[in-house]
């Protein structure tokens, strides 16, 4: 394993501390519990707070500011955060308008939300993301994981709590977009937790493992490497079929954004490749793609591989995304 | 090598065809010869082109837009572009106000667009970039090698461009940004060019190569492989020592931009840990950093790597680094 680390117990603090001395504009670290915030707090809206195991960066803390997050909560690597954080963070952000909670669906994480959510003093509602389209139950989970869908209920949420909308109308939201999102990735190769100090799997130069989660979790199958093309025609067909079936994707022509998300190790060269393929496979679906995010939004450490997102978009989805976001992963002002 | 291409041939058409679509609201995409353009021509500025090999994006075609660059050149993956790209580009985007390319310093590029200015029927001058301190002359120079410190440069020049400054002025602040700055870059892998279908060099588990080049060129020397600290320490000494071999750094505290670039295969957790390490050195020789870029910016295809990029700044630099900026890869309006 090489890596550009110290001592393995001290990776997620100097982390952390990087990212906070880096953004000191935007956020604020607490340490012991382990939690960020945006600098400045905001007053009279629902506060949004995400969290879960670090080594998915810049999810969840690159999406704290304006237009998205209050809070982030970081575990250790691909481990649950302890509720003692979101408690923490909770506390910090509050605001009188109620917690919502964004989550991704892995048995851990909903474990230790839940906990925090019931010591909590104030309301709080919670969104569970589970977009991957994989697998119905994995590893770390019962029913679908949560992955790089996350991001977008997290704009879009953060976006409507702008506004001054109540909790149950953001947590209505984030149940919307994630309803109406599905993504599938693939592994080139696995990933390596600093603590294991090796592979979490094993994979051969000629292989991919095709539905593989952010963890380096087992998907749908172990393949022969192919080309892009192909390769992509088969997340685009399972995440189709996925919406297809859970009766979301109705109508003959549709909008959508369409998210190519790096694992960590995948350059963007191919990232753009995959986009290229995945959009023209998409419209030939009815699929119009009107909007865009192509990148490492939701890592797995340092995987090579990829993940395609398609959310398929309504006139209040496009206004929550369009919205202004100042964050440190994702800032715009349209 | 495992990689999301079809075939060899295809991959640079295909990647920038994806980009263009992906960001369609910023930029058009010309093919035979390659080029890239903002959407919008701009009117009564000087034109700034770059380009270069591909394989290091977001460089170039992602700093294409308002506050940064007119139009980019992209060649086949570490290759340079031919002049008859530049002369296009340049006769697509020039708006009688002349024409700065800005180069890294390499002995195609350099030739290249040499040529190109030649050619050229209106004014034109050049930014040679040579910030990386690893190496005087290298594989592929005469002289330093221009590396990340480039996204520096091409930021500040396009906001003083934006203003209507003349081509002598964008000139002299390309020139004095680069002087300013300093790179030093750490290779723990190889990167594999698709058509050569293998790593560029070997290195072992345990090595590391202090000092490389954005192409996998060698840098000084190749070293144990070492805790973080030890790793950053050396870079922000061989910083120090160019910047004041240089006659730069010569006072006793300075203000700077810090960016630390990964290389594509690098994840960002690691990139914000050699931040924190890197921030506190610079610290304790008397350097501020009040300017920050942490991510992908100027990659080496699917190397694991990093390097460390410090800009002595000035209020013009300052004030050009945190002008608005709109492009696929660079996005800030303060």
């Amino acid at each position: 394993m090489k890596k550009f680390i110290n001592k393995i117990d001290d990776v997620l603090t100097e982390s952390l501390s990087g990212f906070a001395l880096a953004h000191g504009d935007l956020v604020t670290l607490n340490l012991e519990p382990n939690f960020l915030t945006r600098k400045q707090k905001s007053s009279n809206k629902v506060a949004i707070i995400s969290g879960g195991g670090s080594g998915h960066e810049p999810l969840h803390a690159g999406y704290i500011g304006y237009g998205m997050l209050d809070a982030a909560c970081p575990g250790y690597v691909f481990t649950s955060p302890t509720p003692d954080q979101m408690l923490a963070a909770a506390t910090a952000v509050h605001a009188d308008r109620g917690v919502l909670f964004i989550v991704k669906n892995y048995a851990g994480d909903v474990m230790n939300f839940e906990m925090a959510a019931e010591m909590l003093s104030f309301e709080s509602a919670t969104v569970l993301t589970s977009d991957d389209c994989a697998v119905i139950n994995s590893t770390y989970t019962t029913g679908r994981r949560g992955v790089a869908g996350t991001v977008i209920v997290e704009k879009c949420v953060g976006s409507l709590a702008e506004t001054g909308a109540d909790l149950q109308a953001c947590k209505a939201l984030g149940d919307k977009v994630n309803s109406r999102t599905a993504s599938m990735g693939v592994a080139l190769t696995s990933c390596t937790v600093p603590a294991a100090g090796r592979p979490t799997f094993d994979i051969s130069d000629t292989e991919l493992e095709m539905g593989v989660g952010i963890h380096g979790e087992p998907g749908r199958r172990r393949e022969a490497m192919r080309e892009a093309d192909a390769i992509v025609s088969d997340c685009v067909e399972a995440i189709i079929t996925d919406l297809k079936t859970r009766a979301i994707f109705t109508t003959s022509t549709h909008e959508a954004l369409l998210l190519i998300n790096g694992f960590g190790a995948t350059p963007l060269m191919e990232l753009y490749l995959i986009y290229n393929t995945a959009l023209k496979l998409f419209n030939q679906h009815g699929i119009q793609i009107s909007r865009s995010l192509v990148g490492n939004y939701t890592t797995a450490l340092d995987m090579a591989g990829a993940s395609i997102t398609l959310c398929l978009l309504d006139d209040e989805i496009k206004q929550h995304w369009d919205s202004p976001v100042h964050t440190a992963a994702l800032r715009w002002n349209k």
